[in-house]
Parts: structure tokens; sequence; C-alpha cells
């Protein structure tokens, strides 16, 4: 059987570790030949392809990034490059595909299994928010690296007196953020979920500085904004790849907080460092199991599907099923960061 | 409310922050007062106390071991210890105890829990193998650090084309090195779950070795042991806590391997680096929300149970339904580390 | 004997070790009492002493920042803060005065001292640029820090096909910049020590791309700037602390690149990460080598002189040779990183 | 030109990092062509050649171990393997030959240099012992990983009121031992520069557990010996390369001090992990220098000598001089470590 593999959107750590697994799984177990697209959905769409042997993941498992590059595009019906897809697929032989990506690959997925292709999906994201699954590829790392920084601007903030803001990702939901603000002890965290009052917040950090700290953390999702009718007002600019501008809600909290406390107040946009680096274990776990759950899937016969962490199990769920869904930070998670403020 | 706080057992990274979350949220939520016994069980025989305020929390988070000393004791009716802790609670005007512990702990706390006192349990242990709970805190810890000194042999093996056996913790689970074979991307796993048979270890590895590669890892658990009826014979030697002696088996398997197949053969036993430093955010997290949950189910006059995680949900179990279960890794974790070998 | 001890200007990690060192060497070895100041000079000025025994000092090696607190504040004859200075000296009838800090602080120190007051300065700047010394405290762990940094958005830069631009500190000097790129294996490194050629990096990233490579790292000092004459003009903004503004070169570098090149074009401002968190073993090993020179030499009866790495020695250099001198990277470092690009 | 490339020896984390310096610098700037011999003296003595091209080398410089690979062998005059070496340079053209190595490989060198051959050597090893360098390749990464593991043992000590030792590497100098004692805050060091006497330690201990504490961490090289005609004979173990068993010297000094003082005491053998994984800035930046030196001095037509660090600069120092000397921890910093411990 001959099996094609993407990665798309933006890159992740973990995912060359999805990659190895699908190699490793299909041609040792299954004897499949692996078929590697370049640069994700546009790979396809141009017929660029790559083999993928045992011989390209040797020692990938502790890599970032993807090895076959990835590119923030999907096909469309309206510009004829489904079709181009459909052409590259029957050129290449490929009977099977397996797509890894987030919200906007995974959707394009769905798209070509209802065009009648065999698809099974992985899902990597660090903002955790598709829907189905407790954790996506890439989650993990990030907040191990957002923890970190928060860790490193603690002592700087204790040194000096200050209130730091470090504003993370997270877009449309809160995971980084939340979770990084726990485990870093931060004082105020500011999700999508939860549009903020910006004067309870001001609020909060004077009663903290009068009463025995002198310094504050304070962690924004990138995509946390206020809520409506309070007295500060923003409009999230966005930049030309659609994405929101970074920096752009943490330095417009700063000169908030600066304004009306007094307090020396510091930003720090975490941005690409995220999503780069040595995997955790934790996504190298994960990337393996969805990589061997998804090539089984394929061999027998399973399409229109993606790999699932649920508690301690790998599933499969239908694509239809989480399309158009953000999977939220529930409010008890949200509930924990507010309790140990 | 005066509530009781001990952690007993190993320690473990990640205790901390349930001590943080205990204090912080029992102070501010709830207006208790949190009393602390110093090493573990041994602290409530003694009467040996500290009070626990926020001041003692200060930048704990990312501290490993726990700030109120642990020990390896449980107070047993029949040495009249279990009279001494009663008689402490009472002294102290305990009305409710925190226990944060591994196996020992719990079970001790079930008993003094049948005497009446109201208990609610938190568990830890690298191993993870606590029943009724997806993750101990502690384990993520313990994976990270496993994995990295696998990361590091891997490449010390390579340059020199040996095999690098790599032993780490579990007892009675292989959970540390199922995880870490994972992540590390270890040729062979030998777990309690499944005794070995060392004649299909040499094989594998002299087919590797011939086909395509000059080294190997192997990842021993301590409490791996071989197969009844294969060919090689072991008992594991155990030292005057009762406990495996360290480097036992990894000595005995790489005096096997060297025998049989003439490769270079080392063995790097990880030992107590495993359970000391800085937390994983996951093991924060764990911590944290755990905390949180045993204070509140506290304050709600809960009574004989667990915090647990299953899936993204903290739940409160019986200690009487984990009682002397050994959670064991599923076969089908096993099997991911096996496909990918 | 009664030693003051401040530590001034921004944090750095490492500054609790060499505190560490001076405490228990002066009080175990010479029995001497140490009095901190909080917040450095300001702390001198205001009066603000806390006691420094052991007891406070437990557990500080491993953690950033710095226990006495700290600020960008130097005392002057002209506002009479400088006579302030000498009233709490005499007040609290300090001896002799060990002060950790950079330029201003080292400045402000050769003033104290020219006043009659017996002073022992430690060299700390993640910047590296004080005269005199070839290590400074904190800038090994802001080499590792931006390294770490550029490993990750170099997995980033590959899989995405970008130039990733990465600003890292360095007002006068370049080291941060030129040392990391070094490590990182960046392709291209601005400093203030050679104003660049915007054409001439234009020309090699289009050269690089159109040859063998579709992406490429560009570390960017924070006070690089391009050569007069050259097609780039650039004003650095100041910020209202008299600091280079965060980002601001780096975002107008990006700007050239990408309109020039047409690459997708990223940047990362790495800023207050850098000066935080735990502290290499090199940083603690000169912190604590640095306080045990300098409470010996205070005991000797030095006074005007600066601590200084050479080689492999510590030596005592004096403040009147290191006032006003910046230590630029040599030649000879810059050439190596360009060799590698 | 053609130049040969080996490294020999045990493998440190910087090796690659000098590797590509050596191709880059060789290919780009000189027009020079790179052989690798693979397996160190091993490779040449056999004729096992790779060709050494940029491709190689990219991405290396974050990975540990030695892409060449690498063996404890050395060529003798004796066996005719000097005479193979000879044999393989000339049928390979080769015209200068690049070293990297430690004792053993740059005695070889100085053999094959005095035969005819232009050799230029660069030092690696992670015991920081080659004469004439203030650094080699490899110790500063085997720094960074012994003190994190003091750092965790640090916290489990505490948290069990244990003493911990912890066994480094350094055979005939304790470097590793010493820095790392200093960065970690251990109590106890003991090296081969001083050797011991077991009633100070115990005397010290038992001091330091009645005045003020509950636990200390005891840093031993593996080449630490007893003084004569003090109270423990020792004879250390030599393993079938001629290497220190590792562990024999911990576990020896541990049955000591529990047996003499009834403290509950365990051993960390760190083994291994010393030498693996992602190398530190500084030990890429040094290799990268190294490289850069050897392949300049190669092509300026310098024989016989050896890179080397003199404070802030590279230099290079005759073969003949180092050969036989072990560069010993200086008394100064020995005496920093007993000062804070």
């Amino acid at each position: 059987m001959r099996v094609g593999l993407l990665t798309g959107g933006g890159d992740v750590p973990g995912l060359n570790a999805a990659i190895r697994a699908v190699v490793k799984r299909g041609e040792g177990e299954h004897g499949h030949s692996i078929v590697g697209f370049r640069n994700g959905w546009r790979g396809v769409v141009d017929g660029d392809v790559m083999p993928l042997t045992r011989q390209h993941i040797r020692n990938v498992l502790p890599v970032g990034g993807t090895l076959l590059g990835t590119a923030r595009y999907h096909p469309k019906a309206s510009d004829g490059s489904l079709d181009a897809v459909m052409q590259t697929l029957e050129a290449e032989r490929i009977e099977a595909l397996i797509c890894i990506g987030g919200d906007g690959t995974l959707h394009a997925a769905s798209k070509v299994a209802e065009a009648g292709v065999k698809i099974v999906a992985i899902p990597k994201t660090i903002d955790n928010d598709v829907w189905g699954t407790d954790r996506s590829i890439g989650f993990d790392t990030a907040v191990t690296i957002a923890t970190e920084a928060i860790d490193r601007v603690h002592t700087t903030a204790e040194s000096h007196n200050r209130v730091m803001i470090v504003e993370v990702m997270g877009r449309h939901a809160g995971w980084i953020a939340v979770t990084s603000a726990i485990a870093g002890g931060a004082e105020v965290v500011l999700t999508p979920e939860e549009p903020f009052d910006i004067d309870k917040v001001i609020r909060f950090l004077k009663h903290r500085h009068r009463a025995h700290a002198s310094f504050s953390i304070v962690v924004v999702a990138e995509g946390a904004v206020p809520a409506e009718g309070t007295s500060m007002s923003y409009e999230a600019p966005v930049g030309k790849f659609g994405e929101i501008v970074a920096g752009a809600i943490g330095e417009r909290v700063k000169a908030e907080i600066e304004q009306r406390t007094g307090f020396d107040t510091r930003v720090t946009v975490l941005g690409h460092v995220q999503r780069g680096g040595i995997p955790t274990p934790e996504d190298r776990i994960l990337g393996s199991r969805f990589g061997v759950a998804a090539i089984d899937a394929i061999t027998r016969g399973e399409s229109g599907v993606m790999t699932a962490l649920r508690g301690e199990d790998v599933v499969l769920t239908p694509l239809t099923e989480i399309a158009g869904k953000v999977k939220h930070v529930p409010a008890s998670l949200i509930q924990v960061a507010q309790a140990l403020a």
C-alpha cells in the first residue's frame, strides 16, 4: 500500500515523532511504502514528494519542527487546487493519506475525504484547541517553554519590584496561558474564554502590592480581550497572514496598568520560541502513539477519522464531529489558576 | 478549621505545588489554619508540627522535594504508633488531614480514616502505579529526566558502537521505562509487566547490529524479571530498606548481553536523580489541582477519598477501592514501544 | 568588621551565588557581620538594610535574581544623595562596602571610594562589556538562553522556509549576539562593534537562498546600527529609562529584508527572559569566586578595586582603570562567527 | 589540499561543532577537501574513510557525540599499526591531519607528527586535564550535567535528611568534581589532587548535622583516593579497559560514612550521562573556535601543535610541551569549594 503523509499549518515540536512512527510502523509491520509531501498541502498540489524510509527518520525524535516542511496553505475547490490534489494522489498512486495538522489542515482533510480519498488525521497545535482530543501534539512543549519563561521573569520581577506581563500564544483558547500561569504561579491570567475587566485587574494588583508583595506576573493569551462595557476598549490588530499581531494585547494591557498604577511594568512576548526546539517526552509519546494509531487505522481501511487522546487511551473520532469547534479551557481549570493567584 | 498536612514516602517533584495549593486555597478562600507535620507520619506520631502560612510557600513552585520533609515510615496498630497519631491529632486539635503519598502512605491514611479521622489523600509516586488515577505527582518529571538521560547516552552509544543499558525506577510497574523508551527511541524495553526472554533480546540485538545499526539502547525497569523457564535465572536482591538494589537487574542484563553477543555494553543507573529537581509544568499543575481539590473536599466534609486525574478532570475516588492494587502499564502502550523499536 | 553589601543595576543570574559567598566566607572564616542594603544604592541612600546571615542564603545558589533586590539608581553629589550614602554608612557603622553591579554601579562605587569609603566591587552584566575582566556575572546564562532560543527558532525557520531574526541584548557590545550566533549556527550577526551594510546582508541572504538553503537565522544585538553612508537609515529610539526600545532594530531589519527579498521574515525579541532564571554553573562559580575574592580583599584592607577573571585566575583591578571603558568583542571572535555563517 | 580529520578517545559534546568548523572553513575559505576517518585512529589504520562536505554537517551543532564515530584505540610502532597509518594517509593522499582527542589521541598524534605527517590537534576531554589549554571541549557540558544532578539530589537529600554522595568523572584531575561542587553547593568534595582523610570528613559531617543541618552533599571524583596513613584503605579497582570501575570509590565512601555516622547515605554514580547530549554554548563555541584555528593553522603550514584556549584567546601550543602532563585543579579553586562548604 502506498500511503501519503503531510504536515500542515504552523510547525510544532513532536511532528517528527509522528512521522517516524508512521514510517517505522508502516514499513516494518505493514509493509507499506510511505510517500512524504513537502510543505503541507502545498506539496500535494504541486506534486512535491519525497520518499520516506527508515533512513530519513534516524535521530529525529528529539528534533523540533518537521522534516517534511510545512505551510499555512489549504487547497480550495474554487481555485482548482482541490483538483490538483486529486491529480497528484492519482499520479503518485497514493491509496490513503495521513494528514498531521491543526484546524485548517484538518478542515482541508475533511474536504478531501469527502472527495473520496481515504484519510486519517492527526491533531497538532500548540494552542490545544482541537475538539475531540484531550491533547494535541506540541501543546506540552509550548507550556514547558512558557513556564520556563515565567520562571525567568519571576526572579527579575521580584528583584526589580515590577509587574511583568508575559504574552503567550492562544488565539481562540487560553490553554497555554492558563496552564503556564498555574505552573509558573502567575498572579493574573487573561484568556479568550473569559473577557476581562481591566478595572478588576488594576484593583487586584494595587491591593496585592499594598498588602504584601512588590511584584506581579500577568500572563496574557494573545487572543484575550476586554469584556464589553468595561473601561478598556481594544480591537485586536490583524497581520497580513490573518494572525493577531504579536505583542498587541500585551503592550495594551501594560499601558493600562502602568498608567493607572504607576508600577514599573514590562512586557515579554514569547512568540516563535514557543513552537520550536526539543519536544518534551509527552509530545514525543503523543506523536508516536498517534502515528502508530493512524497507520494502523489506515491499514484497517478506516477513513475520515482523527486520532485522539481520551484519558489514557488513543481512540479515533470522526472528522465531521470536530469541524468548526474550538475546545475551550474548562472553567474548572481557570478557577484553579484564579484560586492560586 | 484546623487542617493537618503531611507528605510521606519517597520525595518527588511537585509536592511543594500541592502543599502551596492547600495552603493558599485553605487560608485564602476557606479561612482554615493549615498545620504541617514534618517528615510524614513520623511527624504525626512525634507531634512534630510547623505552621504553614502564605509566608512558607513563597517561591516553592519550581523547587523539588517537599518543604515538610518526608520519611518512609507508616504507623501501625501493633506498636502503638497508631494511637500516637490519634493523640497528636487531638492535642493539635486537627479536624481533618490531607496526606500526600504513595502506596504506603495511602494505606496508612486508609487505616487512620477507619479510626474516625477525616482524611483526603493525594497520590504521588514517580512510578505512576497508584490505582484509580491517570497520573500521580512526580511521574512526568521522572519521565522527563529519564528521557533526557536516554538522549544523552544515545549520542555516546552511537559514537562508540555500544549497547547502552539504562536502568530506571519502577518496581511493580514499568511506566517510566515504557514512556521514556518511546520518547527516547530505545530499541528494547524490559518491564515488570512482561517478564522477558533474554534469548529473544539477544536475537533481536544481533539481528539489528548485523542488519543496519551499530548501537542499541535498552531500557530496563528496576523491577523487570526474566520469564520463568527462560535461559536466564535471576533473583532480585533486596536492600536493607526492602528496596530492590539499584543496578542489580541492569548489571545482570549487561553481563548476559556482553557475554553472548560480544558487543561493548555499558550500564547507566539513573537512581536518585529521577526524583529530584525542578518539577515539570505538568507536575506543578497536577500538584496544584490536587491540592485545591483536596482542601475543597475537606471543606465540604468529604473523607476517605483520594484526588485522581481522569482524562481532563480531577475527581475523588474512595481510598478503599485503590488499596492493594497496582496500576500496570496497559499492553497497548507497551506495544507502541515495541512497534517503534 | 561590619561589611555592607549591595547589588545594583539590572538583575542577572548568579548574583545570589556572589551574595552567598560573601556571607559564608565573611561570617565563617573572617567573623565579619554582613549587612545587606536593599535595592542597590537606593537602599544605601534610604538606609534600607537587612541582616545577612547563613540563614538568608540557604538554597539560593540555583535561584536567579538577587535576594537583596536591585534598582537602576546611582547616587550623585549634585542632589545630596552621595551625602546620604555617607550618613547611612556611618549610622550603620559600615567599615567597608562590597558593590556588585555593572557600569553604573561601578562608577558610583568609584566615586564613593574617592570619598573615603573602603570599597571592593564585583562586575556583573549580561552584556559582558565591563572592562578588565574576561567575564562578568550573568553573561554565560544569557548566552545559554539566547542559544536555546536560536535552537528553537532554527527548527521553525527550517520547517517554514523563513528568515528568522532574533534580537538579543547588547547595547554597546555584541557579546551575546556573537557568541550565541556561533553556538546557534546563525547565518548573520549584527553588532554594535561593526556597523552593518544592509545591502551586503541582503545579497548574502539572496545568494544563500538561491544556492542551497531555504531559511536563515539573523542575530541582531539591540545596539547594532547600520554603517554611515549605507542605504539604510536608522536612529535607535530611546525609552523613558534611557534604554534602547526593545525590538526596534529587529523590526527595522525585518522590514528591510522582507521588502527587498520577499522572504517570509519574522522577529523574536528575547527581552527580559535573557536575564532571569536558573544561573548556569559558570555563573554560579564566577559569582562564588568573585564573592570569596571580594570579602578576602576587604579583609586584607584593599579598596578601590574590582574582582576580575583573567584566564583561570581571579585577580583585582583598580576601579579607576576600568571607568568609562567598554570591553568590545574582539575582531577575531566576530570573524569566527562570520567564517561559520 | 586534502585534509584528514578524526575524533579519538571517549566522545564528548562539542565534537560536532569542531568537525563542522573544520569542514565549513576548510571548504569555504580555503578550498580544501576534508576526508573523515571513522572511529578515530582505528579508521586511519583500516582505511575507513568518509567524505566530509557541507551536506554532512547540517544541523549538527546541537547534537552530542561525533558524527565520525570514535574509539579508544591508538596506533603503535610495535604492532605495525603506525605503518598502516602512514600507508592509509599516502593511499588517500592526505596532506595534513587534524586530530581531535584527549591524552591518548594527542600522544599518538605526537608520534605520527614525528614520523613526518603534518598534524594539528584539538583537545577534548570532559576531565579538562589536558595541559596547556584553559579548557578542553566537553568539560563545560559535563559540569552542567553534574551540577544539574547535584541540584536534583539536593532537594531529595533535604527532604529525607540524607547524606547524598555524587560520584563524577575525573581520574587524574578533579575539575568536574570541584566546579560542580561549587556550583551545586556541595558540603564536601574529594579529588585526586588532595588525597582525603576520611576521619576529617566524618568529623565535618557529624559537626554539621549536629549544628544546623540534616543533610549533606558529598561530591567524589572517580579518581579520589584516601591519603596514605589515614584510617581508610582503598585500592581503586580497574576494569577491563583499564578504566577505574564506576561507583567504586563512591560506594566505599558511602560505606564508611554510613557505618561511622549512622546517617542514611546514598550514592549516585553519574557515569555515561556526563558525556552525552546537547553541548552547552561554551562547548559549541570552543569547538567552533578550535576547528577554525586548526584548519587555518594547517593551511599556514603549521604542524605538531595543538589549539589551546588562554584567557580569551585561542593560541597554538607545541604537542611536545603537553605530553605526559596533567593539568590539575589549582589549589585556589579547591579552596573556594572548601570555603563555601
